[in-house]
């Protein structure tokens, strides 16, 4: 069984984020006044092949966030796990 | 009215995505053995205040994302657009 894997990180509220900052700075600069604020994070899809169940390609995901696609000091993730079809 | 904004955009397919080959190649390196690709996109989420209709909120997002949030040549973008309580 193939997984298709969508994953969010973003930084945890409290963390300065200058980047987020910046784009916002951008937008406003644009004319677009409402914006109030903006969070910018990470987003990826990975394909995981050959896998049978669920919950071993879920505890492989969240085990790949920790080590690796997020820093859980600083950022908080969510993932959404797919059977691939075919 | 006050809207939530998720946004995430991801290189088009066909175009190098040199930050995913290099998470794949990571996970690799970690013994994660059956990840098979990795995309690396951008996640935000923004804020936006005082507007009435959704459609108005969905045609500024639309314009903020071809302006300066994706670049429409290489990158693809979807967003959700939720109305905020309270």
């Amino acid at each position: 069984m193939d997984w298709e894997v969508k994953i969010e990180t973003k930084l945890k509220d409290g963390i300065l984020d200058p980047q987020g900052k910046a784009v916002k700075t951008g937008l406003k600069s644009l004319g677009y006044e409402n914006v109030d604020s903006v969070f910018v994070g990470k987003y990826m899809e990975i394909i995981i092949k050959d896998i049978s169940k669920k919950e071993d390609a879920s505890e492989m995901v969240e085990d790949m966030c920790k080590k690796l696609l997020a820093n859980p000091v600083i950022e908080e993730y969510k993932y959404e796990l797919n059977k691939m079809e075919g």
